[in-house]
């Protein structure tokens, strides 16, 4: 049954392409308040596809008074007995600024040498799309074998701020055997990868504030304090020399790598230094006494991701600026509390400030990290769907993203998460020129398909069998 | 025939305030390349004025092929015997920006409570009308009884980078007995002020480079530099814990205060703490051991102008920044040199850089620091000036600005400048609604006809008459 469902994707491969480029080309920026309008209307189009795909769909809002972007949730009919794989991908996308560095426009999908140009092409739409393919290829051939509910947010990249609450409210309708998502890369090009850890996240924005309004550099400077200066002073000390966050207590629960896991990344194949050749460096940096997959994967982090302050256009202006802000984040690894970090790096900061320049916080999203076992019945199931669909078995990894949704789903669901993503190491997400191979869109289509019908196959708890 | 003067400028009032406001309404910001035009409309319109009060006028280029902003240079008929008095301004403006914190837009001139408030309106362009003003009711009553020389130029807001060679390649043109400069303020309101120090400048702008495009904070986070956290680290070590300014050897040739000079400035009408209310700040900070006017008057600093790094819309990117920048100006007092301050600055930063980040440098603008003697005929006459203006007698201060022409004046023509100020110290000089008193244009304007009555009494060294 599967070879069949394979042959249909293939025949489609076309008529796929031109779908993912309608989705493509709608600027779900969810960050972004102007983008609003058309992160509703990249839900709207998604639940169109999928009742195409003959699911019950439904687009249901979230946050207070449905202030949030919405959910769409999609089932085929249940039937008791079998196993119910609960699908999770996100419709949204990251900010495509600065614009300046794209090729081609970020919401202008376009092939260039096998590969497709857009915000989102890889992250998440791409693989969202994937999967969305698959249900409707399975679909000619009598349906996917498994219990499925798909759902599909629309504030991943805005930190998932509505979706604990979602779930909590749904969890009866949303009740599975195991998760799957696909918002993760191979490990390489025709190395296919499970993953089986993320990291967490603690998103913060700290504003500084001096003077109530700009001041002449000349005639106040020296005798007021300067917010940039107290920005540089008071970030400047968040790390030592050794590249380790100095936050109070912040190493505290972090675990040390495994023997088992160092030997087992060891073999993969990875070269560090075209690694960061590729990325424009001579050479990587970071935590004295870690490797860089080793750092990326296992090892927390504090990166600026913004600050503005002052004149920021060209040439010179001789101004003392009254505000000055950073948008700051922690990566972290199990164990580690966002809510802890949080606190830590906020007294940190205030400790640091002097008494006459106010400092002030926004939260910009938390999550833990989270390690899934690998041998597992599920995972074991899905190394065998990518297997059949890629040719090769797949090896386990670790990421170094974070999907906040995936330690809510097992605290509130009970279930593990199988890692499966499509994309590849280089498909610039988060950055200008984000792209998905047209390999990786077949190959990923096939994978999803052959996952439905392993997962077929997973012992279920005889779930009720709700609408 | 002052008192004439005198009175035909207070009959003159109302239409001296339109003009003004028209010169206003250019938005002649000379460190924007968009407003090359309207920086020459500017030079345009004031040598039509200055043709109008019956003066030789020229609108000479600058810089390499004339791709400065152009100087007005207008002369008096030069009567042998006469002294000489070179008159220096200029009509070039500071970015307006930010604008949305304006009550009324920038290059719309609006009065309100008697205080007239646009970009310019103290800096500089109402204190050179208030001298072309004078100039042109002097006219009324046989012209100013001394020979003029008025210089204006367009780039003393982007650091006057052609004005010294412009000096020099016209320093015939130019010799005059006294350099007079109205771009400083009084002490207060009803405190009439000479100024006979101001602190140079050396202003930098730095830019860290990591990786060749921004990066996903998850999947690289970690294991690459980050240039904002580089530029914190590097810029947040420029102050020690006594708020004095960390590059090696800067205060080596830094002078103390004298005792003269504390004692003449503690008797000064000044209330630091209400200084510091006003522009919303509980106290005052800076380098330890010094009052709120002696950091600004005599000591030197470093001041970040503008930070700009990765994502800095509204909401949450997890970016890494492939870029980072900084604008960094120093203030810099009378013997330091801003060649040695811009080369310690640079290796600061470079030897604090990792190497697997580039690091470069622009320069903005240099400039000594100059004080002036204050017990010479030139000083007295223009206190007799003020005195007679004004009704009081000026005090002596020193200014925390930097008017790099300043010191070029001094070096190339070999002349001491007298800086009488008209504005206040409320003016808003660089922020956003700037103001100019309408009783300060008004005594300004009388206080300049009043100096070229004085200084006419200046002996002369019989300076070549030049056309």
């Amino acid at each position: 049954m599967l070879e069949d469902v394979l042959k249909t994707i293939a025949g489609r491969r076309e008529q796929s392409l031109e779908r993912l480029k309608s989705f493509l080309s709608i600027p779900s920026v969810s960050t972004q308040p102007k983008h609003a309008a058309d992160v509703r209307h990249a839900a709207d189009w998604l639940a169109d596809q999928l009742r195409f795909a003959e699911l019950d769909v439904r687009v249901m809002p979230t946050g207070p008074g449905g202030s949030g972007h919405p959910v769409v949730v999609a089932k085929n009919r249940h039937v008791r007995g079998r196993p119910t794989v609960l699908y999770y991908g996100h419709y949204d996308v990251q900010p495509p600024e600065p614009l300046d560095l794209w090729d081609s426009p970020p919401f202008e999908p376009t092939v260039r040498d096998g590969k497709l140009f857009a915000r989102g092409a890889s992250d998440d739409k791409g693989q969202v799309w994937c999967h969305v393919e698959a249900v409707t290829c399975w679909q000619a051939h009598g349906g996917v074998p498994c219990n499925l509910t798909m759902l599909i947010e629309g504030e991943e990249e805005s930190g998932s701020e509505n979706l604990e609450q979602f779930l909590e409210e749904q969890k009866a309708h949303l009740a599975a055997d195991v998760c799957l998502v696909s918002d993760s890369a191979m490990f390489a090009p025709g190395v296919p990868a499970i993953d089986y850890g993320l990291r967490g996240l603690c998103y913060m924005e700290v504003f500084f504030e001096g003077p109530n309004h700009d001041l002449h550099s000349g005639i106040f400077g020296g005798a007021v304090p300067n917010p940039a200066n107290v920005l540089c002073r008071v970030l400047g000390q968040l790390h030592d020399e050794n590249g380790r966050v100095t936050l109070p207590g912040f190493y505290d629960r972090v675990e040390e790598i495994t023997q088992t896991e160092r030997q087992m990344w060891k073999q993969l194949p990875f070269d560090e230094a075209a690694h960061m050749k590729a990325v424009g460096l001579s050479h990587g940096s970071g935590e004295a006494g870690y490797s860089a997959l080793e750092r990326t994967w296992c090892r927390p982090t504090c990166d600026i991701n913004g600050i503005v302050s002052g004149y920021i256009e060209p040439g010179a202006k001789t101004v003392l600026p009254s505000r000055a802000s950073a948008k700051v984040s922690f990566r972290l690894v199990p164990y580690q509390d966002p809510h802890a970090v949080q606190q830590a790096f906020e007294q940190f900061v205030r400790e640091r400030t002097p008494d006459n320049v106010k400092v002030s916080f926004k939260n910009h999203g938390l999550a833990p990290a989270v390690v899934v076992p690998i041998e597992s019945k599920a995972s074991e199931l899905a190394a065998q769907a990518v297997e059949k669909a890629a040719g090769r078995r797949p090896v386990f990894i670790r990421g170094g993203g974070s999907i906040p949704i995936v330690a809510s789903i097992s605290q509130t669901l009970g279930i593990d998460t199988l890692l499966v993503g499509f994309g590849l190491p280089d498909d610039r997400l988060h950055s200008p020129n984000e792209k998905f191979d047209l390999t990786c869109l077949e190959q990923g289509t096939r994978t999803a398909a052959a996952l439905y019908e392993r997962l077929s196959l997973l012992p279920t708890k005889s779930l009720p069998v709700a609408g």
